[in-house]
């Protein structure tokens, strides 16, 4: 029993990974093979401040679009906490972004720029493997005192 | 069998309503009550803006904080919508947020400030009802283009 839970712990955490590296390789197919698609249950994405898209139609032409945009990509993850029930994962990290736009100036690449996000997403088991079901990515505000890196706006205790 | 599902939406439905009802009146035992608690699954929040918060202690004390500096605060849910499985419910909605902090210069209000915020709340069933498992709330970051009030920035479709 304990090892089959860690077992879907590695399963369920390879997987939030595996989301990550297709967004960084720009693999449109692993991303959209990755999106829970058991015909019944519906999927609903955020990105970063956007509203909330729902279905998988919506969905995946915002990763085509976000693609479509994004010359170069790179998370660095930290904080992955997984949450695990029988079938559900809710896994919780936080996505150190470094990403940048087209070239300019006949550069190499475009300006990075540095991006602080944290997500929660949920997997669920199926057939073919942990499948996401909701991803929500939302930024970090700064601390409004730039002196104490600890002191996150609001943020109850350290 | 359609009729259970039925009723376990509205029943999913309803922990939502009341996970809102609890933070508009401030009422803090019904808040933690809410919040799953079966000594096994660990609980996450993000507030709008905020870092992850896991774990009971952390997320009821960011609760604890949050209503200790509202003086007022009002939930209007829009596009609620709820996707199901036997066990577990991904719900995401729209929080149209007004509130207020303490009244100033005799008034009997402080002023009150309008905000724009989604969430993905995640609900497992449980012997005492639905319980929240997993809270994420984030601002909606307005359109680059104020008279087009559909163009939200980055959507990738209306």
């Amino acid at each position: 029993m304990t090892r089959t839970r860690e077992a879907d712990r590695a399963a369920v955490e390879a997987a939030n990974t595996a989301f990550y590296e297709a967004m960084e390789q720009g693999d449109f197919d692993t991303v959209t093979d990755l999106w829970l698609d058991d015909g019944a249950t519906e999927i609903s994405c955020v990105h970063p401040g956007w509203p909330v898209l729902t279905g998988r139609g919506d969905v995946l032409r915002s990763y085509a679009l976000i693609m479509a945009n994004t010359d170069y990509i790179q998370f660095f993850l930290t904080d992955v906490e997984i949450s695990l029930t029988t079938d559900v994962a809710v896994v919780t990290c936080t996505e150190n972004i470094l990403s940048g736009g087209p070239p300019e100036d006949g550069a190499e690449l475009g300006p990075l720029v540095g991006q602080l996000v944290v997500a929660t997403n949920v997997f669920r088991r199926t057939s073919e493997g942990w499948k996401v079901w909701s991803h929500h990515g939302s930024p970090v505000i700064p601390e409004t005192d730039p002196d104490d890196p600890g002191d996150t706006p609001g943020r109850p205790t350290d």
